[in-house]
């Protein structure tokens, strides 16, 4: 509403007016800040009071050179304050959950030559007081420094995955009936994220997006983890300065005839020693069916197949692959599920065009996911399809678990937000000894297309 | 039985009716692989007949000299015949749960000075015959090689682990109702084992007791893991032969007052480049409580520490200790229980004392744990007390996937037997985003102690 009002106005008259705004609502939001608890774990939930719900409770904003970015002296001043005094206190070095996802490299000098130049340039060109109104929580950016830096990488992909965030949750919450429990949470080494989860609802037994955007300096472990990606990343005095962001999500329902869907879309920034970036992006979206149906498996891996050709021919096909791989249980000899797409290091052709294929990627999350919840909403369950979905939800964690390269790298870093991190295990799980469907059950046609994955299109 | 008439006759005449009946039993025992599956990856349950349940199928004995034990040219020849034709060919690397577990050494030398002298012979005078008939199935060692080689310590250890099964899994067996169901299994490498797991009893949600013998060469990434214990091991081009055996057993109840119990006792056997061998025992009893019981605990780790104090003053308050570094989820802050004993790398002061402690613990497992079962097998029982023992179920299997060597190592291991390295996890868990009990709760107190471990005796 503050924009409609604004659209009126001369430019400068337009730049006062929103600076004021932008003091009011922070001032709304400073007043809010007493009720918060020191050092408490739990976040309160932010309720959508629009206006005030979804700005940041920096109270001073520092703005650094373009040349200093993703480094920070104090450990907390890049890209405006995120001292967020007495905000909740936890913290979360790694909860941007695979953003450190790794397989083999996609052939991208071969890819760089059939780009459709696609451009979309409405998100630069959008208001960002008036998109951060519909987010499920102010972004963890102060939204003046948002402003500020509207045409940086940062700023384009923040904007992005708070939109997906929001987008999803609010699908989500319309078939189910439910509210997601939104909780912020700040980084003491920089930067937050917001972690929205409904837990035990109508449709879902655990749903949880999560968003986050945290900077500082790569730890040895975390550098040696990027050199075996075939980066070599030179370090000032042995330190890498970075920005690590994303949304991710995993969402559990209770019928066994609905699959758990999982997505991730994810940037990092990291600065060498002569002050020269290396950028790239990561993500993908798989389905993990408890039960194979062919028609839902078409569908899901057809609209990412359509949004990838968009971008590049082989994008789907190499992805598919990659997913195949990726989510593999190697002790069980077990996909985790039906697969989709997954990618890292994608870094070309451009990073306009890289990003307008993540932002095609993460809205096509929707359009894959929720015909299906509604297609099964009111499927009958059985006791054993219950048990059997139990038995697959082991498998989830043990992949999760064990082989996880974000959930591994999240809980061997110092400081992590580990509900954010282990959000993605399911409510309940189920461990029988010697499980084995019998031949020709519609379980053993499950574990027959996770030991020999299938092309769907 | 059979031993029994032996008994009577003189020595000569006892040697050629042991050999005989050997010979008749095996007999017995080959005519029943005909009915195995080939290629099973189930075992069929050896129903409890006395004089046929408990032979090795093992068709052909082949000794070699002390020199080459612990190596195998044929990759199945050591330790007599362990090709078992037709047999179970599921095969397990390192189902010895936890043989690489890793902690600080404890400082042996100091404690080679205050061993008592306890040395009990009666397991080298026993009838090797006689003793396999109390145990759940066949040793994995041909009974032939065992009597050839009792007084080797592999054999005397083999001996002991499968009396430990044996004699607590009878006990359980007692105060469930129920049966265990009993699997052999065999590696390909070399050696295997016996999974005794009795799931969805009367009193256990889930209950296995595992014994398991394996030889080989180590691989390369085993032996990465042994040199970070700081055992420096120079192997023949490279290659390690090794022997491992164990008992490991966790048993979870359904009642939420009666606690989960792990323990598990191991010996290896190296052999360096220049033949000489390297030999040590670890092993470890530990106890998870869902609620906080100040007596059972007292009486838990008052009975390991008799025992332990029966071999050296110092070893239950080192092991203790070494218990509560070891089972430390670290992304919780939190110790998996309320601990036990622990010990690792024991190869002092000899061979027969440090055996002989080994043998003292797991000789406490059943005076450790089934007073507790007796003691709160009929509380009552909340569904709060219930979703409480889920919650810590779910922290169980974190540890284990995520901390537990014995599981990180076998999971690693290609041609592990997943079912008897999984045996631990817990039939059912549950993971609740930001559980955190109220303050003043019989749950809050629970979560205090596995914050800050107590002394318990």
């Amino acid at each position: 509403m503050a924009t409609i009002i604004l659209c009126s106005l001369n430019k400068t008259a337009q730049t006062t007016a929103r600076r004021c705004l932008i003091a009011h609502l922070k001032g709304l939001a400073r007043a809010g800040e007493s009720r918060l608890p020191l050092s408490s774990t739990h976040s309160p939930s932010l309720t959508p009071l629009p206006g005030t719900r979804w700005f940041s409770r920096g109270s001073s904003v520092r703005f650094m050179s373009h040349g200093t970015a993703g480094r920070s002296t104090a450990g907390r001043t890049r890209r405006g304050a995120l001292a967020l005094t007495g905000a909740a206190a936890v913290t979360a070095a790694a909860a941007v959950v695979g953003v450190l996802a790794n397989a083999n490299h996609f052939q991208r000098a071969e890819m760089a030559t059939k780009v459709a130049p696609a451009v979309e340039k409405k998100e630069q060109e959008g208001d960002i007081l008036e998109r951060c109104r519909g987010f499920m929580s102010p972004p963890v950016t102060d939204i003046a420094v948002l402003q500020e830096r509207k045409g940086e990488m940062c700023t384009r992909m923040e904007m992005m995955i708070m939109e997906t965030q929001a987008e999803f949750c609010k699908a989500l919450q319309e078939v189910d009936g439910g509210t997601f429990k939104v909780d912020r949470w700040q980084r003491k080494e920089g930067g937050g994220g917001i972690s929205c989860v409904m837990q035990d609802g109508k449709v879902f037994e655990k749903a949880g997006v999560n968003v986050s955007v945290v900077f500082g300096h790569l730890t040895e472990e975390a550098a040696k983890q990027m050199r075996s990606r075939g980066k070599v990343l030179k370090g000032k005095d042995g330190k890498l300065p970075f920005t690590a962001m994303g949304v991710s999500s995993v969402i559990h329902p209770k019928n066994p005839h609905i699959p758990t869907v999982h997505f991730n879309y994810r940037y990092f920034e990291i600065e060498e020693e002569d002050g020269s970036k290396q950028w790239w992006f990561g993500g993908g979206t798989d389905l993990t069916p408890v039960y194979i149906n062919k028609e839902d498996a078409f569908h899901f891996h057809n609209t990412l197949k359509e949004a990838c050709d968009k971008h590049h021919s082989q994008y789907y096909t190499e992805f598919k692959k990659w997913c195949d791989r990726y989510f593999y249980i190697r002790h069980r000899g077990e996909t985790r599920g039906i697969g989709g797409i997954f990618f890292d290091d994608l870094d070309s052709p451009t990073q306009d065009e890289a990003f307008n294929f993540v932002k095609s990627c993460a809205r096509t999350v929707v359009p894959c996911y929720l015909p299906i919840i509604y297609k099964h909403l009111n499927d009958t369950v059985t006791d054993e399809e219950k048990d059997w979905q139990q038995v697959r939800r082991g498998r989830y964690v043990e992949f999760n678990l064990v082989y996880d390269r974000g959930v591994k790298f999240g809980l061997a870093t110092p400081g992590s937000r580990i509900e954010s991190i282990l959000m993605s295990l399911p409510l309940t799980a189920r461990w029988e000894y010697m499980h084995e469907p019998a031949k020709g059950t519609r379980e053993a046609e499950m574990l027959e297309v996770l030991r020999n994955p299938k092309e769907w299109v």
